[in-house]
């Protein structure tokens, strides 16, 4: 293994182009503003100018998109990934996406001689930037051991969930995981507030016992000071809880913490916040008792 | 300050009963049943056969006890502590309880001179045995650094909050951060049961990154072996999630997420599940999906 295409070279992707070439693997990246990539053109990589001509000759395609529209876009539309790739290439989505639709690339993949696997990750900018990512991968397990040389590349903590699919639904855990902690991190924080609490002492006290989370802090700060700059965009975290809780409906759950985080989120993105990072959630709290 | 009464010497108190005589201290102790308490006896402390005597002639008073009612009754019934403790005394409730009720015994201790303060603590029993508890502190700061040296007996993250009621208020918050938290983990462990992947591979795979938390540490590993022994009581759980949504109202909060777990565990403690560890929550879930 040692051609790789690499579309989506956004703030993640050009981290984990880069953590690929200090691997020694030979990059090719297509990207629809070339501008916007010319420094890892610099570094070395190799830039194409269509999807079609990236994937063509490479032993493995990494994909790491926005929506799932994309990613349908750039695997199932005429001449893109599935038209254009060798035969026995090694597909690997990880772009966060509905289970139902990795599994759908998965169907289309095999059918035409790939081997094909979804490979969501966790960590952000900075795991990708480390080279630290988890990832979380579904498919074949011969496959996923095939491309374990990519996948130390740009992770650390890097595990088989299943079969097709399953790294999503891990991905999907993850999400859920989240939205219950950040929605109590901020429940908390403002409820110290409107005691009147010192929330850099209230932060200090809790953060330490059992109430510690990674996401407080992350993001417990943050909030203190009003920074709302996205470390990972509301609207992708939306995204997100809404594949899930489709997921979850599907399988007949209730998973209500879920649900009224979703709606939260979903109320301040109707009043154009879905730019700002996930922490703004606390205008939600604040929003709600007219404190704004 | 040297002679110390202690009320509520149970699997905390006895902890942190015996830290104080590690610290110097002479511990003078109550309780209901002398027999649960023998082995303190041995290692030191003072049994007294009622509070009146157990309190009077001491530097300072500490109480850790179950509920509120057990609070009011320690401390404002005939010949308790307001009753029989000498003029200048330190009283210092750790009990989780109401802001309005360490209100109360500030303003009641007060007029009778006391010096008095709330000082409810996280870190359970394995904080109170190791002397690593946070101790969230409401009162006067100069009766707060008065005691000192008791705090540095039991704990180690130590933070003064405010005013009378402010320790109770950060406790609040903290177990507010902790029912969002531990319902995120629940409905992303029941997604995943649902969804056919290894729970052991998902814990692995989550608890580095952006979703892992303490209670994820804690009891992502009980829920996946069905051990729901009580680190912390559910029905404890359940009285602390009631105050805290009771104060929220007060102040003109809607705390959704704080709401759906309170409702959740009262679900769950009306079917005979109260005397469960916290971490029985995952049951609401497997439950209402028809799996149990």
């Amino acid at each position: 293994m040692n051609k790789i295409g690499f579309i989506g070279v956004g703030i993640m992707g050009k981290s984990m182009v880069r953590n690929l070439m200090k691997a020694g693997f030979e990059l090719h990246i297509y990207a629809r503003a070339k501008a916007k990539v010319e420094d890892v053109i610099e570094e070395g990589a190799v830039f194409h100018e269509s999807i079609g001509d990236c994937v063509k000759g490479c032993d493995a395609v990494i994909t790491i998109v926005g929506y799932p529209a994309d990613v349908e876009e750039v695997y199932f539309e005429e001449g893109n990934i599935l038209d254009s790739a060798d035969e026995g290439t090694y597909l690997i989505d990880m772009t966060t996406t509905s289970p139902m639709l990795a599994e759908k690339i998965y169907e289309k993949g095999t059918n035409r001689g790939f081997h094909v696997l979804d490979a969501p990750v966790t960590g952000g900018d900075t795991g990708a930037r480390e080279g630290t990512l988890s990832i979380l991968v579904g498919g074949r397990q011969e496959d996923y051991e095939a491309c374990m040389p990519l996948f130390e590349a740009t992770g650390t903590n890097i595990n088989f969930q299943g079969g097709p699919g399953s790294g999503q639904h891990c991905k999907m855990a993850n999400q859920i995981m989240i939205a219950g902690t950040l929605s109590g991190v901020c429940e908390a924080l403002t409820y110290a507030k409107a005691k009147g609490l010192d929330l850099s002492t209230v932060l200090q006290s809790v953060s330490t016992g059992a109430a510690g989370s990674r996401q407080l802090d992350i993001f417990g700060p943050k909030i203190l000071e009003g920074d709302y700059a996205p470390g990972f965009f509301m609207k992708h975290f939306i995204k997100d809880m809404k594949l899930a809780l489709t997921e979850a409906n599907l399988s007949g759950l209730s998973l209500e913490v879920l649900s009224q985080a979703l709606a939260n989120y979903e109320e301040l993105e109707s009043v154009g916040y879905g730019d700002l990072g996930t922490q703004a959630l606390i205008k939600h709290y604040e929003e709600s008792c007219g404190e704004e």
